[in-house]
């Protein structure tokens, strides 16, 4: 029987995690890595930067889209990896360890499970986490795969950016793509054939499936002097609208900046009788970052303006604006409809 | 309509939070808490330990056991706090921050989350992690309710206890229950209405679905000089045969001292019929601490001797013994039968 069609459920866990270990790569920052019951992380600095984020199968991912395309298993480890990475980038800071927990039903193919963890490898290498790699994980079976990823990393000194530091005057930015991922996901939602699709929007399903944070670009715009800062996981209005929230200020966006960022989604709206700006406004999952800097401040490499943060007029309070108007939030709610 | 009939899908993901954060406690190790993309954690000697746990309904908890017990959000808060510390302990550290998945349905009530948080907060505090807090977290929806904890930790500048120190002549002892939890779990899926049990049967019962891991052993063991150390979370055979192998040692068990643990559950194996040192042997998630000394110590409090290190003989080479005569694995394994 040829070894795709292994499953999950015919190895021991032991068995199944010799197959794993072996296509991760190894960082110096892991002191002690997988076999304890805990492995050990270096935190030169006294402090370590942590988040969590999980993936499910059918709400964040289909195994097979409306379109025909098929999540692999190195799309979902590449994307685990690309949006942890993401969190840490967005503080300004650098990624020292992953710990990956993968829940999964006992008929998974073993092939799947190591494209997952060579989809991990390669988000660390290709997004440019260098000393980064899998410290630990946990394995689990479920009806349906879900993975978690806990990322911890290093601020390597340096104060954290946090979302409330944005003040009025300031230049409000992004580096990285937005609406690319979100135009991606309608097309894999989409009647049209994945197999009539141009190489320009195969490319947003990239963006989708395996986004490319701008990782050099966080801790740049901490050095740089970025009074706020997070990553567009959830639309540009909901993020800006929590950075808004959180350093009661206005961002106000600039819409002919706004269409250097649709203009090239507007093949893919075309096509499904969509409007580019709403990816832009609306999609998450790039993993691009918002960030604010003082005027003056010349803006770090990777970063284009986008707007300015002005001062809180009552009302309607703080939030987002595109020229001055008011911007619905149409982001993504995990619950809410 | 009573607020007990909220569910999730009611609420906006930020309504949701704000009904979790004031039920966690707070450590000064949480440099930086909720709300921005990563927090920041204190780690103090300059490394930080780092461990992930999974629990998933309908494989490691059913909302509705078959003897009627109802999980609740308070039992699947504790547990996942305390597997996660126990990961910790295990390595000798001290846990100062958890980061917590939840995904669930969306017609998950909104007082089962408000429970879920309790159950951390509570296990936190009644295990005895006092420097120890929730520092952020992910929402998401789901078919199945799954959590996944991160937990960080510090080894106070102690070097980490591993699995891999034991050296034959070593003495062997645990600290904590064994085979309460599993115990538990068979009354559980029992056909034996939970009306009809006693107190003390019950105690199993909580055994398995609020585990209490003996947190402060960990360090104790590690300050004494303990030579090798895990969790019991598997079942004790299937761990110290890890702990055996890592250390290429053999574990020689003490029949009359596993006893001590195997005759206050032999009125839950007399009504169900089952042999009360298989649980002893073969039930984890008790995650009590198996560990090894070097003859000599007097072990810290909390653990006691259950038997010795000897070295590999080959064959059979390296594995766990009781009074010399072989033992069958018969520990979890979470996909092979």
């Amino acid at each position: 029987m040829p070894e795709e069609q292994l499953t999950v459920q015919d190895l021991s866990e032991s068995e199944l995690l010799a197959r794993i270990f072996p296509r991760l790569n190894h960082s110096p920052s892991i002191l002690l890595g997988p076999g304890d019951d805990a492995a050990l992380v270096a935190a030169p600095d006294g402090r370590t930067l942590i988040s969590i984020d999980t993936q499910t199968q059918d709400q964040d991912f289909r195994l097979v889209w409306n379109n025909g395309y098929r999540t692999s298993g190195y799309d979902v480890g590449w994307k685990a990896a690309a949006q942890n990475l993401s969190d840490i980038n967005a503080m300004g800071g650098s990624a020292t360890s992953l710990v990956v927990s993968l829940t999964m039903p006992p008929a998974t193919a073993v092939d799947w499970v190591e494209a997952f963890a060579d989809g991990l490898t390669a988000a660390i290498r290709a997004l440019g986490a260098p000393d980064c790699s899998v410290a630990g994980g946990d394995l689990g079976s479920g009806r349906e795969i879900a993975v978690t990823v806990a990322v911890v990393g290093t601020l390597s000194g340096m104060a954290p950016v946090l979302r409330s530091g944005a003040r009025p005057g300031d230049v409000v930015a992004v580096a990285g793509t937005l609406g690319r991922a979100a135009a991606g996901w309608a097309l894999l939602e989409s009647n049209v054939p994945l197999g009539t699709l141009s190489a320009g929007l195969l490319g947003l399903i990239d963006n989708q499936c395996r986004p490319v944070p701008p990782l050099s670009a966080g801790p740049l715009a901490a050095r740089a002097g970025a009074s706020s800062m997070l990553d567009v996981s959830d639309g540009l209005l909901r993020d800006g609208g929590r950075l808004a929230a959180a350093s009661n200020v206005v961002l106000d966006f600039d819409p002919v900046a706004l269409k250097i960022h649709s203009l090239p989604l507007e093949p893919a709206a075309a096509l499904l009788g969509e409007e580019a700006i709403s990816w832009v406004l609306g999609g998450g999952e790039d993993h691009g970052l918002l960030a604010t800097f003082p005027a003056g401040i010349q803006l770090p490499q990777g970063f284009t303006a986008i707007g300015s943060v002005q001062a809180v007029v009552e009302p309607p309070g703080s939030g987002v604006r595109i020229a001055g108007q008011a911007a619905d939030t149409v982001g993504w709610d995990h619950f809410a409809d």
